[in-house]
């Protein structure tokens, strides 16, 4: 068990058997398992998990309908992109600097490190439940990766110089749920819940997609810690539950 | 004109063209333009070029039909393998360090890199033109790389942390209030409201006071940004009018 197993490579809407061989290869080139494959082109996944090479990791993979549940037991959510200028609206680091992070947080929970299909690479929706952006030094007149390419790469600078951290944190002091950051599933029911409220409250319209995306990223932003997560939901169901009381008693 | 032009990757015996048309895209990525291919398997060689993408890098790419030619004109050769614990007649550097030493000579003369055959990698022949060898640091269980996924990792090791304008980029995109931390007269308007809000909707006690000081470390903790607490102070209000509007419409 090493710090990699905490590692979940997600390839959302890969549509090629040849790029989803490849980036299982290089996980195993780098000793990274646990690969999830998010909306697959079908006919693609099927023939990539046929291929040779990588066979037992490919065959393990994950295969999930959304982003949303992929992510669920992560509690960092970093998205690869190629966009330089393009106005994201995520904080982006260069890829040195994410890498270290990401490391960082192997140490106390599980990472999900995203990959967009070979095309569009990720929409706003599958951004949307990121915590950040991380971005290959690539030239910005041909920044566009091969997937399997941009996979080698990311992995090789995690494991890249890796050494034992000396320095540990005094976090006696703090229960188990202080220190451990909010995972996805957690940040996703509070952006649905405080959907909900603001759509009761009439701050937001019902069904708008855009402002549950401002939503979600401005939830992760907050860098919740699992316990106050769980108290921020108690106020929201609260604060839910009181407004349905009192409109039925008006109405 | 950079170092980058006095880097020559050289394709040693490539047979698919999938992968030299991979070798190319990761070149131009990482503004890498001096393609050498020797001895390649001439119909992998043409379908390349025929196919999409770094078109004009691969149009120019420079065919040898051997290694000593295609060195002849450079002054430090570095192949790269797979081996870890094969007897290498050469000294066997990481991939970081012997990049370090790429540099270094990038700065004074021309560099070949070798890639060998997806099959073979280099044969002694073949090695015996080069002054050192270099190592991507893969797991010793499964060392051998995809040809395309190692030119990629190797060119990002010697583009890695050359000054990127994306960080910079980024954060100009954000505004002054995303960039400037929430302020304690913010911090305290927003736990005030919620609160308010709180009470109103009996989460909590009125003048609960050790509620309140909960609540506003809560708040703190959040880490917010001076812009998205006044997107959360907006909420609140509006949460509060519509609890007090639907309350008198009750009452």
């Amino acid at each position: 068990m090493t710090d990699l197993d905490s590692l979940r490579v997600l390839l959302v809407a890969a549509r090629n058997p040849l790029n989803i061989g490849a980036a299982a290869r290089a996980m195993s080139n780098f000793g990274v398992r646990r690969l999830r494959v998010v909306n697959p082109y079908e006919v693609a996944f099927q023939e990539a998990r046929s291929a040779v090479g990588a066979k037992g990791l490919l065959a393990k993979a994950e295969q999930y309908q959304n982003v949303a549940e992929a992510v669920a037991d992560c509690s960092l959510v970093v998205g690869t992109t190629a966009a330089a200028r393009r106005e994201l609206q995520h904080r982006l680091l260069p890829l040195d600097e994410g890498a270290k992070a990401i490391k960082r947080h192997l140490k106390v929970g599980p990472v999900a490190l995203l990959f967009g299909s070979e095309r569009f690479g990720l929409s706003n929706e599958e951004m949307s439940h990121c915590h950040w952006m991380m971005r290959i030094p690539t030239r910005e007149e041909h920044g566009s990766m091969n997937l399997g390419q941009a996979v080698a790469v990311c992995l090789y600078e995690l494991v890249r110089g890796r050494k034992i951290e000396a320095g540990k944190l005094a976090k006696a002091a703090l229960t188990r749920k202080e220190q451990t950051a909010a995972n996805s599933g957690e940040i996703e029911r509070l952006t649905k819940l405080l959907f909900a409220v603001l759509s009761t409250s009439e701050f937001i319209q019902p069904r708008a997609v855009a402002a549950e995306e401002k939503l979600r990223r401005l939830v992760r932003r907050m860098k919740l810690n699992s316990n106050d997560a769980e108290v921020l939901l108690g106020m929201l169901r609260q604060i839910g539950w009181k407004l349905r009381a009192t409109e039925k008693e008006g109405g």
